[in-house]
């Protein structure tokens, strides 16, 4: 886990063991029964210390989970035009953030981890339940809401995986633009169209 | 490695030094810089005893790497019907062969493998360059064949992790005529429609 400097000389400390506690019970626990206050209680600080040092509780997941990017970025890229092409712009936001080593660093990583432990599988079941792709089908008000989050999830994590780790060619040569438009339409049929194929 | 019975008491301990040093070689060379000589050579017999257990470096390949199934298999059960609908079979197939516990132990065992070790991904990335995927769309007859290999195991193996491996709901517990309906339009793209989304 990276440090932070914070300013006073025992601020780092105080953030390192929140982070610490906050990572140990998200993963063991689960968001839902994780609170500021366990948190807090295992850091031993003041709850209030928490919030004024990270904020939300999710702000706090987020911190702690070393996101590639934020999520708070990706829906104003989504949306930022017809229903008809977000899976495009989904597809074209990751793939473009991806370009960043250290976006792509986290990314696998967490990957990498969910693959091996159960506790970060966890974790990335809680991001997908949450975060970015459960957002972006809640926006779209469709049917099947967690199913296509799953399915979504599925080819984005596959994505990651052939491209970046697995490192198939061509596919992991392909400038960002085009391996986007290879699985746009993927990403479009899990977000807006219809699932069953009979 | 799974210890297989011989027939005379020297033949387990034989094949299974031929099988350590074929997974070695496959794993560090890759498939092409590995021959029945150089595994004979590092297991210390006959090559001819290699191919007399194990057939061909082809199948001495299969046996080692423990695939989930017999690509052999495949081929004839994707192509036993019309063209249009190759991706449903492939899926079908697929989530079909995974409900047996053992090949899901393997196809998971294999893609965790893959996600922490770099030899582990060369296999994984041999694998889908001259197995199941690639031979189905050389029989396809398509353009960018090696790009549609690579986005095929990108979605196929999105699927085992999410549904397998972070065990995301609903998708974990779809019934695989369920799942394999959500995926196959997906497969089905990858395998014979245009790749290109504009």
């Amino acid at each position: 886990m990276a440090r932070r400097s914070g300013r006073r000389p025992g601020d780092s400390g105080t953030r390192d063991a929140i982070r610490t506690a906050a990572g140990r019970q998200f993963a063991e626990q689960g968001y839902d029964r994780t609170s500021m206050r366990s948190i807090a209680g295992e850091a031993g600080v003041d709850p209030a210390l928490v919030a004024h040092f990270f904020g939300t509780k999710h702000e706090l997941f987020v911190d702690v989970v070393e996101l590639p990017f934020d999520p708070g970025q990706v829906l104003p890229v989504i949306f930022a035009g017809d229903r008809q092409h977000v899976g495009r712009r989904l597809a074209d936001f990751l793939l473009t953030a991806l370009e960043n080593p250290e976006a792509r660093r986290r990314m696998t990583g967490l990957i990498r981890a969910a693959a091996s432990e159960p506790q970060a599988a966890r974790m990335v079941r809680e991001l997908i339940a949450r975060e970015v792709f459960a957002r972006i089908i809640d926006a779209l008000d469709v049917d099947d809401a967690d199913l296509r989050a799953g399915l979504l999830s599925s080819q984005v994590v596959g994505l990651v995986m052939a491209r970046y780790i697995l490192e198939v060619e061509p596919l992991a040569s392909l400038p960002p633009g085009q391996a986007a438009a290879a699985i746009a339409p993927t990403l479009q049929r899990y977000l807006t169209e219809p699932l069953d194929d009979t």
